[in-house]
């Protein structure tokens, strides 16, 4: 599906909110959006498929009543399928679970499909997992989801430090998938995105590296520039003149020119 | 030990967090604290031990940097052991753990006795669990707990009605423990209060009706009057002349005369 769809290759900067004041969510999250962010990623942790415990739907349901961004939802739980539901009546925009927690990988994707909100579908791979894990998701000879995410450090806290040894995994991922969205997840700063950018990577997540910055827009426009300066895959609409498909309800926040 | 303590019975009411604006957690901290609440009723929901996930130590973290309250943290996780050394770096003053996902509750009891921080310990029984689970709990003749949490709603979800057929529960407990603290959770509001009260629960934690309440004040202290009135042992001081013990850092949001 991904692969064959025409929609131009775009840089997708979705600041980690686990980074956050987490005692001020809502503001936090305004922010970063009005900093030129393209989405929350929001990382859900149950206490099982990683050790942490963060937050749940209720949590993500209260945090969409105050705002309109586009919520990338990262589930890191040992049972995708039960949450689906629950996710999509929290509000959130994105969907992706771990491969390797999933029975069968294509049962949850259907669920994400038939949920009652429209959730863009993205399957994570944990630093041990290799690409061939994904194997299991395609039908028809079309790849199920609309997303991958390769974690660069192992699940279940932030403030690590970005995994290189990775970048062959997101090499394998964008030769195959020339236009599908590949995101990166852990330890990623002005730094590391480039290392990111050089592989394929198109969708950056950052915590600490926006969060913890003074100057969020500068930071959040500088990431910008290291994946669209550095993805293998340029977009095809030049800089400036890019929509970003996370951001439906919020246009008036276009980053600038 | 609390059966031996000479601390005289007090009324302890606790709004629990889940019923919050959940955006501005820290701002609705303040405002129950403000009106006169005892401590905050924390609950951490892992998605396992009960099916809704709530929220974890990086929330209860951040959250003490913003809050002196007493955390009265109530963990409906699978797993309680495990959660022993985080909530004492999280900064919980009470760790409440279910007496029916501890492999052995001592060990959990002994774990947050040796813990880093001081956590007053409390165990709690489900719905459908008998009080006699809890002979699992003495050494040497001395009940090993602080506290005992009767849940009066199945956990997992705030705003259920109570369960007035636990109150023989209740009654069972006071009966055996004249000054240990006994709390009751769900469904608790201004009617209820009552019958908990008489049955002889002390500890009150009270969600949608302090939250959604206009005037909290006026609601934390009528459920502190139903307490204090009907409470089967009374206090030993008179009200106005009480000092809850859960707020030692809160001087001066004293309740009222």
């Amino acid at each position: 599906m991904a692969a064959l769809s025409a929609k131009p290759l775009e840089s997708k900067i979705a600041p980690s909110l686990l980074a956050c004041d987490l005692s001020d969510m809502a503001g936090e999250a305004a922010r970063v959006m009005d900093a030129g962010a393209d989405a929350l990623h929001i990382d859900v942790m149950d206490g099982h498929f990683v050790p942490n415990l963060s937050w749940g739907p209720p949590v993500i349901k209260k945090l969409r009543q105050r705002s309109d961004a586009f919520f990338d939802v990262h589930l890191m739980v040992s049972d995708p399928l039960a949450y689906v539901g629950p996710m999509a009546d929290a509000g959130a925009d994105g969907f992706t679970f771990h491969v390797e927690a999933a029975t069968d990988p294509c049962d949850v994707v259907d669920a994400v499909r038939a949920a009652s909100r429209p959730m863009v579908v993205g399957v994570a791979l944990r630093p041990d997992t290799p690409v061939e894990a994904l194997d299991a998701l395609w039908r028809d000879g079309a790849f199920l989801p609309d997303l991958v995410l390769v974690m660069t450090v192992p699940p279940g806290f932030g403030g690590q430090a970005f995994m290189a040894d990775q970048m062959p995994k997101v090499e394998a991922l964008r030769r195959r998938f020339p236009t599908m969205d590949i995101q990166v997840d852990g330890g990623l700063n002005l730094a590391t995105v480039e290392v990111a950018a050089r592989a394929g990577a198109n969708c950056i997540v950052a915590g600490s590296a926006v969060f913890k910055s003074d100057r969020p827009a500068e930071v959040i426009s500088a990431l910008r520039d290291g994946v669209e300066t550095l993805a293998l895959h340029k977009p095809a609409r030049k800089r400036g003149g890019m929509v970003s498909s996370w951001r439906p309800r919020a246009e008036s926040f276009e980053h600038p020119p």
